[in-house]
């Protein structure tokens, strides 16, 4: 991952950094490093993500998977962080035939199902606690959607579970093939485990080389504890910087359709670690170059409360313009689409820094298995880092506690859940034509 | 649409507006309500868009794309308002089929045209000044397929565009059904013309349902001027208030999978039309049940810089969920998905609420040709109103032509681009590895 922090500097943007000030903040980022190492040297919890290109054993998953043979499409059945490393990984690395089931809206369930050949689909079942609501009422549909088609569901089923929960159970009572979600890794850190990688390897992805790409970007306990030497720091600190000079927004723009879905990923990331205590930094999701037709006029013209990062392949496949009959448009044929979206990329970044409108730009080699698996990891890092300067949990989720609690109680589960009562005691200010 | 500002309120939330003041604003609202009017009635630039429902032609437009036949999928080729209103209706109404190419990514342009059986498909090509160079680039790549393909472009295209133009040139050159864009209608305010229609047309939907439930939403002419009266009005004066309260982010949380294309053509209409003079709210894209497992935590317990606008259809189909062998999640079984994302969203909103976290909700009978028209039309109307309240040019977006301008410079094109020259003078700071 290449990182440049130029347009983010106060010479250029406001809100912007100095580099003086970058060299005071480097000095905390040193002992940020120092924390984070210790944290991943033992294993603690959460820290604990940062092993895993080294710890992820590509091979086993590979074997795990090879029972089901050849499959046309891959179906993960998870939510939240059990669904998204998949996901961005799979669209990546250009793989078809993988999709999520990470919702639990039923015209789309029924549509998703009825849209795949169930005899050539392998299902990914992935809930750490094996109890997620969402999830495993999926799978239930998910597993009478076999039966009614006739499919034996205990051969096209694969699980990544804890150690123990319902899901193992049902895993150890078919004889399911199963992994497990790795220790001390919470979901939106676990892309880089089986949670993340199986689809891509039932779908031949490359996944050694994925991990081999974060273990390269990386270089693990060789990382320099310095925003200015290693590119995840880098991008972390000026982030966070921008973040404390009034950039309550990061809209993360990556300029090729292939990292739609990493913006989703970064967006989990990026909110649920860093989103505490009245901290935090909102994402916001846009895609390059269609968002300059949308969100652009409001981030150069708009409220100075906003960065933009801008992510790019420095190469792409080509794509060559025919010669075009069309005047005044002559300057596009004999072109490609390669040499055009890369001019949209530089123009729109010059536009927002023309404006005094900060923007960090990250770009990778190209969009391959080792690159994704460098992005990857070093945006983890960068967040881990975040957390750290801001001084916040970064592993938990606390928030989100109360309303599956609520929902629980709602759906008539055993136990007291007195949040559900306050749903039935909501406010109300409706407005209603006075007819 | 119903429009429910109860969780928006100051004895709830914080930032939050008291009832006193949102009575003081109602003044306000009927002001501003007058100028629309105006504007509407005289087909000013932009306010003629609130009278696409009256004016645009259902059945001109099926006449028009009658000749196609039977197609199996339609690709739109146009880019932001030219391409969201017409996937955000497709997917609305459940058609399958219908895609945008709306990015000049070559290798997704290339997977894209792969997968379409091109002797099936339409093309709907739309730019109102038929000079847009990504949607003109993928144009020509697009006819050139064609050819490849051995099929007949002339007669399977179909176009949407202004009066004259290159676009304009070429549909009379080689005879092919065309479609005016509206006079005086924005992109990104075009959904409820030929721009937005088409597809769905062309798929068979019920497009005059889509324009009926946008006039029944809005009783053109018998709208009062007031927020407690009129849904549109009450959701756009109370996410001003919000916003002038602090709520500078606008998460636009739909619980239905087939509103994800409508947050997303929200956020161009939101950021678009009021990022301007350093005011505006930015629009973050999220979806239900999916996000609560991302994007909460931050709205949740991050700064109090956002408010929520849920968005759910009342009425769902059925999917039961069968009933299962998990121990511990037996309340699941016996019920159904229906039920499940129900709990799911009211336990949502009451977990911001009691987090004193403001949030608004906006409801629709349910996901169909008219709820979506009146949706549509209600948003585009509580734009506006916002537009007028801020005191900007709702209708215009000067700030996006400087990144036009340096992109035709980077490429060649004829003419001075002195805006392309600054592209060359970027200020860098890379991170790079000190090895």
């Amino acid at each position: 991952m290449h990182v440049d922090l130029g347009n983010g500097l106060a010479s250029v943007a406001s809100p912007g950094v100095s580099r003086e000030s970058l060299e005071r903040l480097d000095e905390r980022v040193g002992r940020a490093h120092e924390r984070i190492e210790r944290g991943r040297k033992n294993g603690e919890f959460g820290y604990a993500a940062l092993n895993l290109p080294q710890e992820t054993d590509a091979s086993a998953i590979e074997r795990t998977v090879a029972p089901l043979g050849d499959c046309e499409s891959v179906l993960t059945v998870g939510i939240g962080g059990s669904a998204l490393g998949a996901a961005t990984i799979g669209e990546a690395l250009g793989l078809l035939g993988i999709s999520v089931l990470d919702n639990v809206d039923p015209a789309w369930v029924r549509e998703t199902l009825d849209g795949l050949e169930l005899a050539e689909t392998a299902v990914h079942v992935v809930s750490r606690s094996g109890t997620t609501a969402e999830t495993l009422a999926n799978f239930l549909v998910v597993r009478e959607a076999f039966e009614d088609a006739g499919v034996d569901w205990t051969e096209r089923t694969i699980v990544t579970t804890g150690e123990d929960g319902p899901l193992r159970t049902l895993a150890d009572r078919h004889d399911l093939p199963t992994l497990a979600v790795p220790e001390g890794v919470p979901g939106r850190f676990s892309a880089l485990s089986s949670v993340g990688l199986v689809p891509a390897a039932i779908r031949r992805g490359d996944v050694e080389s994925v991990l081999a790409g974060a273990r390269e970007g990386t270089a693990i306990g060789e990382l320099e504890g310095s925003l200015f030497e290693t590119p995840a720091y880098g991008y972390g600190a000026a982030t966070y910087a921008l973040s404390e000079r009034g950039a309550a927004v990061n809209a993360m723009l990556p300029y090729a359709e292939g990292l739609e879905r990493f913006a989703e990923w970064f967006a989990q990331l990026w909110a649920e670690s860093l989103g505490k205590d009245g901290l935090g930094q909102l994402p916001a999701r846009a895609l390059g170059a269609t968002d300059q037709h949308s969100q652009l006029q409001l981030y150069r013209a708009g409220p100075r409360n906003a960065m933009v990062t801008f992510v790019r392949p420095r190469e792409r496949p080509e794509l060559s313009i025919p010669e075009t009959d069309f005047e005044m448009l002559s300057y596009l044929g004999d072109t490609d689409l390669d040499t055009l979206i890369d001019a949209e990329f530089e123009a729109t970044e010059a536009s927002l820094a023309a404006a005094g409108r900060p923007s960090l730009r990250i770009e990778i080699d190209r969009l391959d298995a080792r690159s994704v698996g460098a992005l990857l990891y070093d945006m983890e890092l960068a967040c881990v880092l975040v957390g750290e300067l801001m001084g916040i949990e970064t592993f938990e989720q606390p928030a989100v506690e109360w309303g599956k609690r609520a929902a629980r109680g709602l759906l008539g589960a055993e136990g007291e859940f007195p949040e559900s009562e306050a749903v039935g005691e909501k406010t109300r200010l409706s407005v209603e034509p006075d007819r």
